[in-house]
């Protein structure tokens, strides 16, 4: 049981209508490791600069996340990403992005790292992520891209999506993807592509899974309080990966695991908007998390019952209906 | 056990990127009447012309359907609408309206449609709604309106909220009518107006319940053909409302039959915009709902499963969260 992560580490300098923070702890491999780490043993594969210290560390240890594999930089910057969000709190508004140590990053795979059974390739270029599945053994490797690298580096994505077994996209992402409008062909066109498990996030609007099993809708949980949405998809994929490598699920061919995995996901998520950067994932308990579980269950809860019709006015269904138009 | 809708009932001119038609049978009144005929007995209140002819009223017939309150104006035409949808099929684009018998209109309900116990206010002018609601000794009454109402008869809207139990609207709309950009916030502001319940409709992505007994979301079924949307909405309300009161539940408090009637409202929206007008929902079966329910069941059914950790590495869960920003 061991999961890895490779993404960004990060400083985010976020805006939203309910305050703003400098230079918060983030990134995609950060966000995703916190809320991995309720569930499994998780470890970090990425870059940093100088700027990043033992504090940022700390943050990490205290969740047992293994931070062996971060790399520091002597001399370099960590990733810092500023964006801000308005009304629409769906949609981020990049406002300066500087690679710095990511821009020479080559990932560098320690045996723990290369050996654990499940692995999550955060957004990052599509040429990293094929990197490092190739020194992965993992017999369940995620993915998670962007629009960006759709646009400028189609061929090294869809020859990434080839040599893993789960796409995690946001819905448009995978209409924009595969040509279809439509999600469930845009599913089963990027099934084509090699992954058995595909993953539509969808927002304040929940996500839906697709495997040869069938597939699984799950709305958003219902929250009073959006502060910053930053990280959100990561720590869906944290909660959901976490689960699934806990219950040794490397196949991802358990369909009632693949549910239970995609409501930790949500569950997950939900927590990270509900306050900014890593405040409220990083000072989560796990009584939390099973409360908000069984809360986002009677969310979502109803029981399948017959038509019941009255006696006195049976129903006359024809066999087949009187045409218009 | 009776349900009654006021609505329009109109000829539709529909074009979608996968065909078009002529003069369908439409209007609130007729998807919603065709998809509660299913579930309980069901009268239809409102005007239609000379043009509106026997072959018309046999398509409600023959589903049982109550149509003595369809009030016949000599010399008018009836109801005409006329839109399109391009690529995004969530957004309806008017080409043309033509209000014909609907401008003079002045509702006059028969005792069956008087004493029915569930009333279902059709998207209409609200002061014709205030005027059936009236009438109406209705335990249950829902209404459902549009971002046209919310902008020019904001007031008149707001004292026919005020007169019912149920108000169905898109999210948008009660964001717009409430000010409210969350829909949990939004929903509560509703409430406050009178409603018992409020459902928030979403188009591909479900529907959320809010009452006193908290609130259930589902998201929409997975459709590979959506061929015309005009009607969902009514549809979803029909599947709705004729379940409830099929079940008796006049008082909208038995929060499972609420949850049961949301699955059958999703169930009869995904069968209308599977083709154009009242094709498909006209021509149904009973067991083709019962198996649209049950398909339903399955997309969204999980499991609540603890969080499971490993022996070797317990979690250190700190007892609050170092803090970042």
């Amino acid at each position: 049981m061991a999961l890895t992560v490779v993404g960004s580490i990060a400083f985010d300098s976020v805006r939203t209508p309910f305050g703003e923070r400098e230079r918060m702890l983030g990134g995609s491999a950060v966000h995703f490791a916190l809320a991995a780490s309720f569930f499994t043993d998780v470890g970090m594969v990425g870059p940093v600069g100088d700027d990043f210290g033992a504090e940022h560390l700390a943050v990490l240890s205290a969740h047992g996340i293994v931070t062996d594999d971060i790399e520091h930089v002597a001399g370099g910057k960590t990733f810092f990403w500023r964006g801000h969000y308005d009304h629409d709190m769906n949609v981020a508004h990049t406002d300066e992005t500087q690679l710095n140590v990511f821009a020479e990053f080559e990932p560098k795979l320690s045996r723990r790292s290369r050996e654990s059974q499940v692995l999550f390739l955060g957004n990052i270029q599509p040429e990293l992520q094929r990197d490092v599945r190739r020194q992965s053994s993992a017999s369940f490797a995620a993915l998670d891209s962007m629009n960006l690298w759709i646009e400028t580096t189609r061929e090294s994505l869809i020859a990434a999506i080839g040599e893993i077994e789960c796409l995690m996209l946001n819905d448009a992402e995978l209409r924009m993807l595969t040509e279809q409008p439509n999600l469930v062909h845009a599913a089963r066109a990027t099934m084509e592509l090699g992954p058995e498990v595909v993953v539509a996030k969808r927002g304040e609007y929940g996500a839906v899974l697709f495997s040869d099993d069938g597939s699984f809708a799950i709305p958003g949980l219902l929250l009073e309080d959006v502060r910053d949405p930053t990280g959100a998809g990561d720590s869906f994929a944290g909660g959901f990966l976490g689960y699934l490598d806990a219950v040794r699920i490397a196949g991802g061919h358990d369909d009632r695991a693949l549910r239970q995995a995609m409501a930790y996901g949500s569950v997950m998520a939900s927590f990270n908007v509900e306050d900014f950067g890593t405040e409220r994932v990083s000072s989560l308990t796990e009584a939390e998390i099973a409360d908000r579980l069984s809360a986002f269950k009677r969310l979502t809860h109803f029981e399948e019952a017959p038509i019941v019709r009255s006696a006195q006015r049976p129903h006359h269904v024809p066999t087949s209906g009187p045409g218009h138009g």
